[in-house]
């Protein structure tokens, strides 16, 4: 249908024409007026207490000890269950978030301005590799680290960012596609990219030598650091691709640890969820598949704009990594979800591939017409909280969600 | 000959059991106590002023100047003339240098110890693209620069490397392996990875705000500051390989600007040399072959250790950089130098290969047998001096440079 084809056609140069700038690092509460006292925020489509996994309901209890709602972690449980608190996700605030994905009041989070739509969008900093919130950690090791973020790191790299005048996110993409990145589980080139534009900055706005150096090397020695700026800045792209009448173009994918959900640009906000799947790939020592909890985080938002999986021919260091098959592989992932997209990105291109674009613009008519589900490239957590990420692997999105969201669109626009 | 092949296993092995590590900076004279006052130290082979191409003598009228030899450039240039400097090989006082690349007792000079041999190499700091001393530059500028890095960041940059302990090489190097460099024409990833290991260093040891953050600017706006440490580090693993009896492997290849030389273990320190080849590249706005120099530099030093051209495969962006074909191509290059080499290095791997190890050991018997002579990556300086760099491409080792070895090689070791 040709209004269908225009219609991605808009969307796809959206995607393509956005212009995202990482810019500032303010508190949750000034970035997101609406995100009140008790509302917690989480990862992926809606979800309540009872449904949530073991890491969701650990990063639950940690964050409302964090803000001191709660005193306890026992006490946040009880809250919880009473419905002390509001669960929404992310991605109805402008934000969002790594695997648990919390988001409230307190916390740092870093801005992405696209400047070509004027809209905005946020992600909480990355907290490092090992016991962190994002995989269900909650004890005071992981919570003195949320402090430091909020009270420290968090004010001196928005002044740091400030001082530079924002960090544009596009030529440093396309740079780290020439450096091995894929932007999801592989991110060192863009952390270190990120670190030799902000270092003299640092330099110039922070005024205590340990304060100083303690933030470098914060940067420095988390290889993910990167990952949460991608996110924000996927969902910065995404945002404006939503609620393009008869668009046929996936604008998130997301999971809450127990369902998977897809948006779509021409169904507006509704999500299309099935119940997730389990991540196959490869798991750290002392490991086994029988500690994973199924997938989960806001992190597919990069998927939606040509990276992760989808560039997976960039980084073949990453093919090994997640146990997605041989390295020199690792371009066959990429020329996959070439069947499932409108478009390549000429200024996102793999020198390996002789600079083809990633991928771009996933089209749900052609996801449930050829059977080929969108690539994820995951980190995988434990399924009991606090204990951390366990492996890293690749993983499908269902098929169930695309065959729903096809359904709904066709009646949408039309077509019984 | 079984005594030959005995001989390569022997420089092979310490090719591959190196250590290298950057441990300090240090000025130029402490490092080389032999470094006298009016000694002049450049790249390449032997050559007396006479010989000497545009650049080099270029470079040679500014560091008269710098050091306070002259009071002019003409000044220094009559001085040369004269005979007032003794012109000496780098490789002679186990140094390397980039491009013309002097080496002088002012200036400050890296430090990589090879700790499984115990032996040290040397090389000035980088000075940034553009016009700089080793493309022949030597106005206020260049000078003023070579002032900034012997007063400031010299004495910074040593200060941070020993409050760190030393940055080993041989991970940074394999890293930067997977993230698309191949350390001759591409050092971005590296130049990021040594940032930051040294940023917080950094932070902790220069009181001084501006100065901290010039400092971490100059070394992150600089992708090919890691360059001259690869070409210590280079250094630093080849020297113990000189002097095995009945060994066919290269332990040197470099350039001047006239002449191509090399030097092979089994025939000790004598040079094999050749007219120097023009790089077949790409050129600079506004730049032509007609602006080139010939080729030039101690930085061939990376491809002895399996670097640079040898490992093109692991930069597929530097194939278009160089004008080397088709990006998905390169890995045709690395295989090719696996014809000339006695082993890979599996500890430098190149992930888009399934993690072929860098073809290393050049073999001279192979080089003439197969025809196959050393592809290096260079880049172009103006054949002008002042003028900098106008393109990059690839350069061939002269093949007499290898049949002048092997016959002296042969007769070494009594083959007539």
């Amino acid at each position: 249908m040709q209004r269908i084809e225009a219609a991605n056609k808009q969307a796809l140069e959206r995607i393509l024409g956005a212009d995202p700038i990482l810019i500032d690092v303010i508190p949750a509460s000034e970035a997101i007026p609406t995100l009140t006292e008790n509302r917690i925020l989480h990862a992926g489509p809606p979800l309540n207490w009872d449904q949530m996994c073991g890491p969701m309901r650990g990063a639950v209890c940690g964050i409302a000890v964090f803000e001191g709602w709660a005193r306890s972690l026992d006490e946040a449980a009880n809250f919880s269950a009473e419905g002390a608190f509001e669960f929404l996700p992310n991605h109805h605030f402008d934000a969002v978030g790594p695997m648990t994905g919390l988001t409230t009041i307190g916390q740092p989070v870093m801005v992405v301005e696209n400047q070509t739509m004027g809209n905005r969008a946020y992600c909480a900093i990355n907290e490092g590799l090992g016991k962190v919130m994002r995989f269900g950690g909650n004890d005071h090791e992981v919570l003195a680290r949320l402090r430091w973020l909020r009270d420290e790191f968090g004010p001196a790299f928005g002044r740091a960012l400030r001082h530079l005048g924002g960090l544009p996110l596009k030529n440093l993409v396309a740079r780290g596609l020439t450096m091995g990145d894929e932007m999801h589980q592989r991110n060192v080139a863009c952390t270190g990219l990120t670190l030799r534009a902000l270092a003299p900055a640092f330099a110039e706005t922070v005024r205590d030598r340990g304060e100083l150096s303690k933030a470098l090397a914060f940067i420095g020695n988390n290889d993910q650091f990167f990952l949460n700026i991608a996110m924000a800045m996927g969902k910065s792209i995404m945002d404006p691709v939503r609620n393009i009448e008869a668009a046929s173009i996936v604008t998130a994918m997301s999971r809450n640890g127990t369902d998977f959900g897809i948006r779509v640009s021409g169904t507006g906000d509704s999500w299309f969820t099935a119940p997730v799947e389990m991540p196959e790939g490869l798991y750290f020592p002392g490991f086994t598949e029988a500690d994973a909890n199924p997938d989960m985080g806001d992190s597919t938002i990069v998927e939606t704009v040509g990276l992760g999986g989808f560039a997976m021919g960039a980084a073949p260091a990453v093919a090994g990594f997640v146990g997605a098959g041989e390295p020199s592989s690792a371009v066959d992932f990429t020329r996959k979800m070439s069947d499932i997209t409108v478009g390549e990105n000429p200024e996102w291109s793999i020198p390996g591939l002789n600079y083809l674009g990633v991928p771009t613009g996933i089209d749900i008519r052609l996801v449930v017409e050829t059977g080929i589900v969108p690539t994820i490239n995951t980190g995988i957590a434990h399924k009991e909280p606090g204990i951390g990420q366990v492996g890293a692997g690749v993983v499908n999105a269902p098929m169930h969600c695309f065959e729903k969201a096809l359904i709904a669109f066709a009646e949408g626009v039309g077509i019984t």
